[in-house]
């Protein structure tokens, strides 16, 4: 039996608060997920509760001022992992953080930062989620993941996989961009494009998981995809001087990173680090607004959105699957939810270019576009400390980024054709 | 005027050796420039030439030791530039050197290294030149910057000037894939794109610089390009834990990476810090191998090859611009210049993704390709300190990672389907 004394945490369920001990659940609480209904949100998501009176005795400042590490295994006092060991050696994380860009000067705020995850190994924030899923495989002894996605989660379970060595199983939507299904298969996964949406892929992986004995990494079901999701809010408050932001601008689908960032914040008061939350902003693609739907109505869980659909494909989903504990860090941070167009999204990802140099996928647009539209609702104060959440690299969805620029004609190779063309550009 | 007298540099002529102070010229040495032929490699390429004297003063051990910058501006004492101020605010460097990984392991080699140049802000290793060049041009006044490239160039000096705010033209060839064409015109870059191959958009890129006084950056033609890419061998030297690598294994089509990373370790040698030259290994593509061929004849200077190909588009060229130096530089750390071939090529862009979850374009999957053919044939020590330099991101060139996978068929989203699926995997 694996030893858990040195790790101080137990597993507990968002929905009725039981906890329990690791070694005793795998994934949702047996108790409240019985109550599960087909395409709705889950319940009984469970969460890694840490006893921070414990945990501070390892993390804690002078833990940071002497630890010489970056990325994933910089935290790992915060991780409920027994070894680092069975970390990936890929680095994970240490992305970076800017300030004083030229989008808060446009925009005319003078604390905007952008924390750029595209820069993660295989492209996006999933990265941070499938590192920690990968290592729990290992350390259980699990010889294959699966995962459901509609294509970051995938390719980044397949990267990771690959850099140790275990065998990875991914069910995504013929529907995913070129470049997510290409990657994922370099990477040597088996990938099974289904004529479906993603909703139906995380069920169809769900039963072949327990059919086949296959770790489960798909999000939310599996608790360690938010606990590996947190560590973007340790960086930014290292980043910014070990303080938290104001607030936190995050592109919601299924709404696990901003339930995973938010617990990386409320971890941080719980050790003491911070003193208050940081507002989460969800910000969501109109096609597939549930989360926001949700609210404006006042209601605890999110609506299925049937036929869910956006430019945005990394956050259309139709049940949030992280719906309830998304609505409820999102209420209780003093944050709200908005909705973006596609219009708004690919205008926004050619002025993010633009204006800072990064490519960001339409979802990474999507938190940036609602930042835009609420500053000039004028509800984000001049000096706001706001972190947008770049998510992923546009590179990984080009058909999107061709919707967003002119593309050029070719000319003949002579200065007289550029100075023709130069007179129309 | 500029006071580089802070600065102990000056330029130098590859080919006759003649010194210029910084202010004197800007692109090529104007003596051996005369001599140029077209369609062949640049004449009288600069390198910037330092005191190593002075230097030690502000570049030393004690400097590093105390230093808490990472990428480009950690190196800041080492750079031709007067101010850090001209620095783009994106973090480029800084990309991880993974040791002991699976491809180590697959090889029997204990001591293989992989540095991943691909977690540039851009994705590729040309963001350390166009990082510098843009610097030069805002030190210099510059309002437009300007580059031929086969693609990665040109993005990067797209990504660079947006985090800045100066304008920036590019001149491809029409051909160049479509996520590096989209992806610089997301950066808001004037895109030329010409019917035509990249050695004439490197000519019109010159004539159009002349013209209307733009910045050029070509490759080799801008000193400051060969000086940028100098970063990774300081990187690879500290992450080495101040050691320099027994040999560093580089794509080569113009040839100007090599010669700068080859620049850099021996401007580590001139500072003392290191006591001998890796050995610089160049891997070409067989249908562009213009270097190679020169290599094998002991010719001082390559040979056109017309009509060059290759699935590596951003190392395929007819007349390496830097073939001159980059030779010199591989002969004289006592390296080595092989060819590839297309097939070699793909086989290990997905070997590498399926061992290490590294997924890289085909230039980069040539260096491992290359040396995988030298240690297959007995030529590379079971404990050679190998770097293999990764110099760009396979998410650019998604039509070669297809022709490198099998894509599988969609299948209907339900578990009969799926294990009819397995049966066939």
């Amino acid at each position: 039996m694996s030893d858990y004394t040195s790790k101080p945490y137990k597993l507990k369920c968002a929905d009725c608060g039981r906890r329990y001990e690791p070694d005793e659940v795998r994934y949702v609480c047996p108790d409240c997920s019985e109550k599960q209904e087909s395409g709705r949100a889950l319940r009984g998501v469970l969460e890694v509760d840490y006893d921070y009176k414990r945990l501070t005795e390892s993390f804690n400042r002078d833990y940071l001022a002497s630890c010489a590490q970056v990325g994933t295994r910089r935290y790992f006092p915060l991780l409920p992992l027994l070894d680092e060991k069975y970390l990936s050696p890929l680095l994970i994380g240490d992305t970076p953080l800017y300030g004083g860009n030229r989008l808060g000067a446009h925009l005319g705020m003078n604390s905007l930062f952008m924390k750029d995850e595209s820069r993660n190994p295989a492209g996006s924030y999933k990265d941070r989620a499938s590192v920690l899923v990968v290592a729990k495989a290992i350390e259980m002894g699990a010889e294959t993941v699966c995962t459901a996605s509609t294509g970051n989660a995938a390719t980044a379970l397949a990267c990771v996989s690959a850099s140790q060595g275990v065998d990875c199983a991914v069910i995504v939507p013929e529907s995913a961009p070129p470049a997510k299904l290409a990657q994922m298969l370099i990477y040597g996964a088996r990938v099974f494009p289904v004529r479906g949406n993603y909703d139906q892929a995380f069920d169809l992986s769900a039963v072949a998981c327990e059919r086949f004995g296959w770790y489960n990494r798909n999000t939310a079901f599996n608790p360690y995809t938010i606990d590996g999701k947190r560590l973007a809010a340790f960086e930014i408050w290292e980043q910014l001087g070990q303080k938290a932001p104001d607030s936190v601008w995050i592109a919601t689908g299924d709404g696990v990173i901003i339930a995973g960032v938010a617990k990386g914040f409320r971890d941080l008061l719980g050790l003491g680090l911070i003193e208050k939350m940081p507002r989460m902003i969800a910000v969501q693609a109109t096609g597939s607004a549930g989360i926001v739907n949700a609210f404006n109505a006042g209601a605890e869980e999110p609506e299925p959105v049937l036929g869910a659909s956006s430019v945005a494909d990394s956050i259309v989903v139709e049940a949030p699957k992280c719906g309830i504990l998304a609505l409820r860090e999102i209420r209780e941070s003093g944050g709200r939810a908005l909705a973006v167009s596609d219009e708004e999204i690919l205008s926004t990802m050619s002025m993010l270019g633009r204006l800072t140099g990064l490519f960001v996928e339409p979802s990474s647009a999507a938190a940036v576009a609602g930042l835009v539209k609420e500053r000039r609702a004028g509800r984000v104060a001049d000096d706001e400390r706001a972190v947008l959440l770049l998510t992923g690299t546009g590179l990984k969805d080009i058909d999107s980024a061709r919707k967003a620029v002119n593309m050029p004609e070719s000319i003949d190779p002579d200065i007289q054709a550029l100075e023709k063309a130069l007179g129309g550009s």
